[in-house]
């Protein structure tokens, strides 16, 4: 069935980018294994351990949609116009650019996202990878699963994933766990 | 060999209690079992799933000595007295009391803490079990190992585990994991 799931790499002390919006301490797990994992594009090839590969390969066969916020678009200045997942993005901004590479969406609002994405997957999942828009989406009441690729490291200060939520506590399942090298997948159902 | 050992119940958005200090959701985990481990004192008894039963009766066997922070003795009302796991108490605080049960001793600094807990804990561990004297404890290098009983719930607010931590990156071991219920025990290693 298709879930909407948020999915971030996350410092054990809850940050998914430093104070500059820098990742490395946060996805050296995907460089640092042994394990090719292809994407969809020849700029971004994975090398992971055996177990987060399997795991990666998985969610990556699973996803039919992504959901981003504007600020993660122009960082990655569009992903050079086509996301690694090879899949349809929907970008959640106040305003559309004036060139709109194929494969992505602007919408203006969360629930507008979910459902353009939604539509766009099919019967496959959606993930959101911004965390503002995961917070939005959570007090919207239409997070199915929350995957935190959690990392060995406390950043101290940065970008935190989980802010500002109105609808709490969010009552959580049991996570099913794989233990990769430089991280840990904890898989969550949200329980409404 | 003796470690000095960060372990707190905190949510997976970072939460150890809370705004209130209240700590239900967290420690469910603790009496949502089968298996009986009985503590120091008469008025605690956990009922645990059977792994974190195992993990529990392990970590109980190895500490030593405790550090908390002069909070934790005031809203725990010194624990009647006596602490569940049944080893000394270091408390670090401003202030010594009038009266001071055996069992514990007050210290003016989180350096002196360690050295006390230490020498009481012998070849065994010494836990700090209070967010702030962790975070204090962090930056001056003095902590080995952090476990995190990482319970599945986004509280939203409360009191933070890790904040205010000045000497970072602080990067970690993989953690061991102990899959039990309403709790994933992670136990890392500081690098150093």
């Amino acid at each position: 069935m298709s879930k909407v799931i948020a999915n971030m790499s996350m410092s054990l002390d809850g940050f998914i980018a430093d104070p500059g919006d820098g990742i490395d301490l946060l996805f050296g797990w995907m460089g640092n294994g042994e394990v090719e994992v292809p994407t969809a594009v020849e700029w971004a090839t994975f090398r992971m351990s055996p177990a987060s590969a399997d795991y990666m390969k998985a969610a990556m066969a699973r996803v039919g949609a992504l959901i981003a916020g504007r600020h993660l678009y122009d960082i990655t200045h569009g992903w050079g116009g086509k996301h690694p997942m090879g899949v349809p993005v929907v970008v959640v901004s106040h305003s559309t650019p004036a060139e709109v590479p194929e494969g992505f969406t602007f919408v203006s609002s969360v629930e507008e996202a979910v459902q353009v994405a939604s539509e766009l997957a099919g019967d496959k999942d959606v993930v959101i990878a911004s965390a503002k828009i995961a917070q939005q989406a959570l007090d919207a009441g239409l997070v199915d699963a929350i995957n935190v690729d959690q990392v060995p490291v406390l950043l101290g200060e940065g970008v935190r994933w989980f802010e500002n939520l109105s609808k709490t506590p969010v009552r959580l399942s049991n996570p099913t766990v794989v233990e990769g090298n430089g991280v840990t997948h904890l898989a969550y159902e949200v329980v409404r």
